[in-house]
């Protein structure tokens, strides 16, 4: 698989190319089937989450699929009273703020994400030799913003708050929240999974200071519980340039890296050991081709340095989501594109 | 005044500091002001913006006042037909996408920003000599986003892809607000500001290669306009860690630094020609004594060893503006504590 080869330092048979969010509301098919279906009742639905996850695979010849599904999924079957309503995001109906509220928090079931589990039993049926399918989860601290904030947050004000006043507090609810992503990671592993990632996607809201003392130890272990099934472990978020080193000691096999930080620099900050992932900027697909070819082939050259600076492979990747007005049409063109050069 | 001592390399008779969005939200003597008049009602009403102006500077012992302003003022003086609706942010009645939208751009008039050069003599006659009146602009990217975009924007997608696809309408859009943005600088210089901070508060959503493209030449534009004066020039964004270099050599005599970067690094990828001023976390305000004191003990720590590492000085503020929920009484004692070390 090239995903694979280019995460762990081997030569793919062509440039791996895939996009976070490449299954979703940029997509027609997708909001067909949403169109009568809750984004849980979707996640939760293994017949769903496999065609979810393979229309993207199908439209634009990706190299890898991502597990279609939501950062809250394991909280929700853990029993955490939680939607995802439209325009909003997660909202939590009980945020998490007290001792006691962490106290109360479920323990995730493995059984209770068996729907994902057959969901990936279903999709690798579908998925040919050549593609990766990636499970997915969040990373500690970006779950427990939405289960303190509420749901999405602008600046963190409450989850930071805890954070600096009550430490003990916070690793507590944060070892939690990584018993949850472990088992949800090793359920998606012990169904067949060639890689995860692990999204940390608000984490570049901190500190690097502050990201070592309160998030580094928890994702650790994380990383840590998962390795011995020997699959490459991505680990991503957006914002993340002064996060990069740290976000790969923590043991990461390929690290994340958005638009703001070229690839080549990227790949000298975190001392070469890994593979880098991205960064082209989801909104240049808004651009036209003429836009799209010269970043495209600007990243890939970054990518190509990257690696003569040490890094173990490149995969092609958005530095965050696709976003929703995107035309699928553009992805599919880019990432012919990507394969061409 | 021992602000304008630390930005010029001089020696403070105590350590300044003053906090972003010191006026507004926090102070309940700003409500009660507020109850009664819209935003931009506040922004154009000399004896409201002085008065407003001065709350923050009588409670905290601060050693600068902030011009009490908005980003939009001047696009709004200069006739662009525009709200600020609670809640929201500043609302575009009809967002700048086209060559001919560019065009019909309106120039400011000196006299239509009187009020505000008004405003700054009352305040003048109001200050003691020992604190800075610090003037307040947006950059032209941070305007050019609200105006593309009609509003505030999580992804900037319209912004960023008129600047990928049409660099010329690009810059054409960036020169008239340049203009717009000297006229309302030099406006406010020619009244007797002591200072002039220009927030290119969303420039930290591009990539380096990007700023310097689009949006360096003309920031540089504004800066050296008004170099004639003589006052520091400080130039600040949110996220700009990528960028602290690129936004100090287009100009500014003290560089913004967010809670993200430690001033002393900071002061190293400026090149230490200039000041630094931070970088507090505005959450830590929520975390009790304990945590504030250790942090700002932490940043004067950093913010001395930037200086030894040929930093100008260093002007003690938060990263990013007040919460809106920040209890004032936490403001005036950070003061305090700062004045105190």
């Amino acid at each position: 698989m090239p995903l694979i080869a280019a995460a762990t330092g081997g030569t793919p048979t062509r440039r791996p190319v895939w996009f976070m969010r490449q299954a979703g509301r940029s997509l027609p098919e997708y909001r067909a089937i949403r169109a009568d279906h809750g984004m849980l009742e979707s996640c939760f639905d293994s017949s769903m989450v496999c065609e979810i996850t393979m229309q993207p695979v199908r439209r634009h010849d990706v190299d890898a699929a991502i597990l279609f599904s939501d950062i809250v999924v394991p909280l929700k079957a853990a029993g955490v009273d939680l939607d995802i309503v439209a325009g909003t995001g997660p909202v939590i109906a009980h945020p998490v703020r007290t001792a006691d509220d962490v106290a109360h928090l479920p323990v995730l079931d493995p059984q209770s994400v068996g729907a994902i589990a057959r969901a990936i039993g279903l999709i690798l049926d579908e998925l040919d030799d050549e593609t990766a399918l990636i499970g997915f989860a969040g990373a500690p601290f970006t779950l427990a913003s939405y289960l303190i904030e509420g749901g999405p947050s602008r600046n963190y004000t409450i989850t930071k708050s805890m954070m600096y006043s009550d430490p003990e507090l916070w690793h507590a609810l944060m070892g939690r929240l990584a018993d949850i992503t472990i088992t949800f990671l090793r359920t998606q592993l012990d169904a067949g999974v060639d890689a995860i990632q692990l999204f940390d996607s608000w984490a570049g809201a901190l500190s690097d200071a502050d990201y070592r003392t309160f998030v580094a130890p928890h994702s650790a272990r994380v990383l840590a519980e998962v390795s011995d099934f020997g699959v490459p472990r991505i680990h991503f978020g957006v914002g993340t340039g002064e996060l990069l080193e740290s976000m790969t000691k923590v043991g990461a096999d390929v690290i994340g890296v958005d638009w703001r930080v070229p690839l080549d620099d990227a790949a000298r900050r975190v001392g070469g050991r890994v593979a880098v992932q991205g960064n082209l900027d989801p909104t240049v697909l808004f651009a036209g081709d003429t836009a799209v070819d010269q970043h495209v082939r600007r990243i890939v050259a970054e990518g190509e340095r990257a690696v003569v600076h040490g890094a173990a492979g490149h995969i092609f990747n958005l530095g965050h989501g696709v976003l929703p007005g995107t035309d699928p049409d553009v992805i599919t063109r880019t990432v012919e594109l990507v394969h061409s050069i």
